[in-house]
């Protein structure tokens, strides 16, 4: 026997529908390219958004078409999200940061039809465009309505392509299930692979990310989206932040401490998140200009654990630091470190211990440990193994993939190691393929580098697993000094010998000038094993310097948000 | 083309599941009948719980099956309902303040096969059987595996019952329309209509209920259930705190000012609400202990606008009071009156105009107002109009009944007359049917009883439309004074002439010694109607005295949360 309730899907043009009509004139700003700030709200977002959807049905754009975004978060690439995803077509936003390869396999692998690209990214489209012949036209979002010179096949101004659009459109209803949104993560091998969500999975996760103890949004609240929003479904903020009716801050392309903010301070920003190396760079300004931040209240932290100096800097603001845990595949959001009643009184290293963690989960998503033998391990805080998600934002497979990659149980593997504690905390302790394991031991990379970076006069560790003769594989410590340090190889074995087990110590250390680093700004281990994979096999020397390109662009296995 | 993430459909019991596993410790305390407490937690409220499960499904009950209780709000009686819900049974909570020809109507309508029982209820349930000859068994909830005397058919205590279950039982998962709970609420007209909730709908109402500008629980929070759960499904707050990870205070029987004081204090309750009648018995045992109130943050007042000297109350007490507005119709959750930004600086009359009024409403519940000819009414906080209301929590139908009750655009008439502002606040003006319509003009009866209330001497009013041979209906005030009071009709009418317009002027005024209140404290206007409905006709005089029995006990037509 069936409830007697209405059939209402759970449909994300619903959400802007609910913005305009609840928080209509509430603000929208989004730095254009040229630096200016453009002031908009949801009612008119809405508007334009119902007018990208009649601009794509006159394209001929069916259900389930994709539609691709190359584009930083501005509210006219939030309006194509709702007007794509309000005909049934599903958004698909690409990282322009990806090398053009790579772009160039998601483009053909998603068969795109139409790829809006931000007029700086013109030249990457050019650049491309051979290469994708699918792709039948490019709109380019512009400043105005005249499109800037280009090759570009079929190209038309954005404003131009929505100005025939009428205010009469609704848009209809449709299955829940129906794919919406498209975003890709490159795997732990092969190529970059497709995420499909529903509009059920993005509502559900939005809900989910309104509970106060996750992101929490209200309508007094005024949200920065740091995280570009072609990153993990931008952490569902472009969803999120209007369902709460909160003011959205939308940054553009400038990133940078002094532009952010300047938005943070002149926009009173309540809320906002993104990796530890944005917030660094926004600290550093504030101490330059000898500023403070008012208004801002919450900070999320993802994609690297909040180093401590960070977490005491916004701690003096007022602020209040939360890890935020999450991959593309999750939806993305499956933990939030927000404090339970046993921990709200905790002070010092025991705080400092919990804010390292990566959060706990809200109801819809199951987080399970799993040993050796797939047996559930418990949560004690101490024993570690392959951490498993159910739940219905939560992948089954992959797009184009012809099964399922979830266990008998219906868990989805998502390749970090991790211990859970008794309150619920996860704490990743090593991606799978980042575990380092001698002789059937494991060793975890990232306690290890913790404990390379305690020592002041390192700057920052990496440590790799590399082939062993002898033990399979042991752990090497690739680092980079502080400016001016006069630390050797020898006195940090030394450092390093008093403090972890002697089958810990690594093999090597070898100093660099720089490590390199994802585009989210996390070590790329995949480089480093590819580099020093036969370090102790073909030459196991001490290697003084290597250079590593700082902004390789290049996706990761799991995107933790 | 669907999406690809994983089908995990939206069901009540893994609502208790999350609880247990992420919030397991988290205190759960019921005030037994005897008046002492009983603590437990979340994790053996699961473990109760699924102990039922395996009780019903040795009775033989099935997918659908209705399962009453009669009983106030214990952590028993909430394990019961997970219990039910979890087999894919459906658990129908009576108000047992109804007459007993309407619980024996509502048993029967729904088909009852089991009831459970607080001892106290016992022989009204034994006054009951004879005319519900369709339900097996009653199942008491006893402090104790004893069961006290009684000459019920199948009588077990609940703990006998109970203490079979094994632990290795989970819960199934089945399709999340099915139904999982039922409420009546009694029409305008006729016999009390059930409201058939899904699992969906729970869940969903759940999620939408924990946003902060609702009543945003978080694992800080320590929820104080007021409401009981016999009513509106209980404000669905036994789904959301658990969902949440927040303590959980039932208050079983004991309602009094003194007793929930006590439990706010001791359990340190930081969230709770209800209808202002119970605040006011909180308020005056603490003023004649000295006490304030020191955890409590939020405080939601529904059923009645909150008096505006209890709103100063709480004020001081720095709790924050907002009104809630539902009905059992709506999942029951429609509004919530909590700020935007454009509210927050707001201070005195407009404050308190703004406080007065049932709220916004969240993402999920489409609120519209709508005139003569259903034309769509603007949101201008002046045009007032019948109230719609469109959600996957809105109900589509009644229980039993042959067709759905929308209109043509899938909305659900609330019955109540509104205006809705510029931010989306929703005032009722009236109930459609307490509307006074006179000579084609109407005339809100809510606004008329403030009027009379403003008087200093006057304690409680309540306006109905009677009959009238020329106008068709004009409105008459029945009043009660305040102890001492001298005020006479000639004085209120001259003093209520000066603020409303002539044609607003109530017919005749009746000052009685007590108004009529249905079991959620409103006032009883079909009882005042049905006795005054001919007083312009037949008696066309001023009555002086007439006396009702306080605590007469009947549902009202819609009930508002």
């Amino acid at each position: 026997m069936n409830g007697l309730m209405q059939d209402w899907p759970l449909l994300c043009h619903r959400i802007m529908e609910h913005a305009a009509r609840q928080h209509g004139q509430r603000r929208v700003v989004s730095r254009a390219e040229n630096g200016s700030l453009k002031v908009t709200n949801y009612s008119e977002i809405y508007s334009r958004s119902l007018r990208v959807s009649q601009s794509l049905l006159r394209e001929g754009v069916v259900h389930g078409d994709r539609i691709a975004t190359i584009a930083w978060s501005t509210s006219d690439h939030l309006e194509c999200w709702y007007g794509i995803a309000g005909t049934g077509a599903v958004y698909h936003p690409i990282n322009p940061r990806l090398f053009a390869d790579q772009i160039a396999f998601i483009i053909n692998d998603a068969k795109d039809r139409i790829v809006f690209v931000d007029a700086s990214f013109i030249s990457l489209a050019e650049s491309l465009q051979e290469r994708i012949p699918l792709v039948e036209r490019f709109v380019v979002f512009t400043d105005g309505e005249k499109l800037p010179e280009s090759g570009l096949r079929g190209a038309i101004a954005y404003e131009e392509w929505l100005a025939e659009g009428g205010v009469d459109y609704i848009w209809p209803n449709f299955e829940e299930n129906l794919a919406a949104g498209l975003a890709y993560t490159s795997g732990t091998t092969g190529q970059p692979k497709g995420v499909l969500y529903s509009h059920r999975s993005i509502v559900l996760m939005s809900l989910a990310a309104n509970s106060p103890d996750m992101y929490g949004f209200g309508a007094s609240d005024v949200v920065l989206q740091v995280v570009p929003m072609f990153h993990a479904n931008g952490w569902t903020w472009p969803f999120s932040a209007p369902m709460a009716g909160a003011g959205l801050i939308l940054p553009g392309a400038q990133m940078d401490g002094a532009s952010l903010s300047q938005l943070m301070t002149e926009e009173k920003v309540t809320c906002t998140g993104g990796v530890p190396t944005v917030w660094q760079g926004v600290l550093s300004h504030l101490a330059e200009e000898g500023q403070g931040l008012t208004a801002l209240r919450r900070l999320y932290i993802g994609g690297s654990p909040c180093p401590r100096f960070m977490m005491e800097a916004f701690k003096r603001f007022n602020v209040e630091v939360r890890s935020a845990f999450g991959m593309t595949e999750m939806g993305p959001m499956a933990a939030i470190g927000s404090h339970v009643p046993e921990t709200a009184s905790l002070t010092g290293e025991p705080l400092s211990e919990m804010q390292q963690k990566q959060g706990r989960a809200p109801f819809m998503v199951e987080m399970q440990i799993y040993g050796e033998e797939d047996e559930q391990l418990p949560w004690d805080g101490s024993t570690s193994g392959r951490l498993k998600a159910r739940g219905p934002c939560v992948a089954r497979t992959y797009y184009g993939a012809t099964h399922d990659l979830l266990d008998a149980k219906g868990f989805f593997d998502t390749g970090d190691i991790a211990t859970i504690d008794q309150y619920g905390y996860i704490k990743i302790t090593d991606r799978a393929k980042d575990l380092v394991k001698s002789g059937g031991e494991w060793i975890s990379s990232i306690d290890l580098e913790n404990f390379v970076t305690d020592h002041p006069e390192i700057h920052e560790a990496a440590v790799v697993g590399v082939i062993h003769p002898k033990w399979d594989e042991r752990p090497i410590v690739v680092a980079v000094k502080k400016a001016g340090a006069i630390v050797t190889k020898e006195a940090l074995l030394e450092f390093l010998s008093s403090r972890i087990a002697k089958w810990w110590m690594p093999d090597d250390i070898i100093f660099v000038d720089s490590l390199p680093h994802t585009s989210t700004g996390k070590l790329n281990k995949k480089l480093l094993r590819a580099e020093y994979e036969r370090h102790l096999v073909d030459m196991p020397q001490a290697r003084e310097t290597l250079n590593f390109e700082a902004d390789i662009a290049m996706m990761e296995g799991k995107t933790n948000v």
